[in-house]
């Protein structure tokens, strides 16, 4: 890396199943790398060198700080940044330092708890500032789609109460593991079995396990098609999710963070109920929020 | 074998993961045999080698009638024996004949269909029938806890219709597959977790993903026993599956065909609603099943 690419920081991005590092100057991209290291297959001494193995090059002129967020900060993880209980700011100058070798400085943010109904994350913290930031003053809700999705109540700059659902993993063990994977892999998405789905299952959530077994059913005794039985899989989880999250977006104003086809499928079920949400680029988020982070406790590094 | 114990037929209870045969003097067992040898595992020209290797000796004196239910008869097993509509009465004297060599002679029960909505059984169909017989005249509500767990109406010796859920399918991926695993693995049992789990989903089916990742999140803030989440898991699933089956069960004769965990599960959720379900020995259903279905087809065979 030539001298005027040389980072003042790194941003990195640590998930249960990803690591993605950004070489920054200041709030500016100049490198970015990425791995299939996620927390998820590391065992706490494996931190350091995995990082050192994707980011090393950028470390050459020199150490420069490293701010964190994610999985990485779990008891599983790299090092346990403890939870800080909502309602409260996504973020604050407190970080956790990881144990570093050769004076490389690690920081990870902190999660957020819940305390009833229980409820925890990480990582979306750091999405949640980086929102923020990129909108100053936005009050309402934020759902951010993914294996876990969470909802988030943002008011006055803080994180009021969230709420996160299992629909993504959910939907990619049955489709992987149960009975429905012969009915669902295959190509093609159709948007009338989507929304049929949602609107059944916002009126009818007991009838989940139910619907699911039919859809096995239907395609055995009339051959339905791949993209009507994947369709109506995730519309009959996103629907069951979008009714009990009824009180975070009803007459809210809302936004989803993500850009994949999970988050339009989201968007166009919120849509159904007449909620027009703005869709943000989730990563641009993240990497505000790493941004937000390393001005704040800059002056402490 | 001696001579006084040779069997005049055999019986067989051949599903996706297990294999389960019966040397039969007329309805009375005289010797029993399993394997791990499941329809899952087995290609079609996997099915007879398979059998003959659990049953062999029984055959010692000469071939004798096999008589088989369950997912044999998939299109996946050894010979697909095509669905009987609803309503109709549980068997029929029409079997399926496998392909065999060397004399011996296998028929397959028929598995049951509905319509709309859609859904299939194979297997439970020698069940109801094995019940039938033990019961003669019996109407009401059969539910037969599983992998897919059925809820059957009868009435004058019909299936009506039926249902299938895929609860406990969802109980082993989330409880083996899903994040939840790290916080269900364990031993006990908390009955006071698993009724209130019942009386939250039935209230609230809704909230099912969002109770799934509370539950992780309450393990990891308060450390909740593994007793109390497992206990909370299932009483979530089989809550939410009590309300969809109420038109099923609600002031009706209702039995349980199963004697297991999972079936005494059911019967206390049941009980909560006021329902005293009876309780029957699944083997000796499907035996009497079996046995039925040999004795109405021996004319032909």
């Amino acid at each position: 890396m030539n001298k005027k690419c040389a980072p003042d920081w790194i941003a990195v991005d640590w998930g249960t199943t990803h690591l993605r590092a950004y070489a920054m100057q200041g709030a500016t991209v100049v490198s970015r790398a990425k791995s299939d290291d996620g927390m998820g297959r590391l065992k706490p001494a494996d931190f350091e060198p995995a990082l050192r193995a994707l980011i090393g090059d950028w470390l050459a002129g020199g150490n420069v700080p490293v701010i964190a967020c994610g999985m990485v900060g779990s008891r599983q993880g790299w090092v346990e940044a403890p939870y800080r209980a909502v309602p409260c700011a996504p973020l604050t100058d407190t970080l956790t330092t990881a144990p570093t070798t050769q004076g490389l400085e690690v920081r990870v943010i902190c999660g957020l708890s819940q305390n009833n109904p229980a409820d925890v994350m990480r990582g979306e913290e750091t999405q949640v500032a980086g929102f923020l930031h990129l909108n100053p003053g936005w009050d309402g809700v934020l759902c951010l789609p993914g294996t876990h999705t969470k909802w988030v109540h943002l008011s006055a700059g803080e994180v009021v109460s969230f709420q996160t659902f299992m629909s993504g993993e959910l939907f990619a063990l049955i489709s992987q593991n149960s009975v429905l994977r012969h009915s669902v892999i295959g190509e093609g998405w159709d948007a009338g079995a989507f929304e049929a789905a949602v609107s059944d299952a916002m009126s009818h959530p007991e009838r989940l396990a139910a619907r699911l077994f039919s859809l096995r059913a239907a395609d055995l005794l009339h051959g339905t098609a791949a993209s009507v039985s994947r369709a109506a899989l995730s519309g009959l989880l996103i629907g069951g999710e979008l009714a009990a999250a009824r009180p975070y977006w009803l007459g809210q104003n809302t936004a989803i963070l993500g850009t994949g086809t999970q988050a339009r499928a989201y968007q166009s079920a919120l849509r159904a109920q007449g909620v027009e949400a703005m869709r943000v680029d989730s990563e641009r988020a993240t990497l505000a929020g790493l941004t937000t982070a390393y001005k704040t406790t800059k002056a402490t590094l």
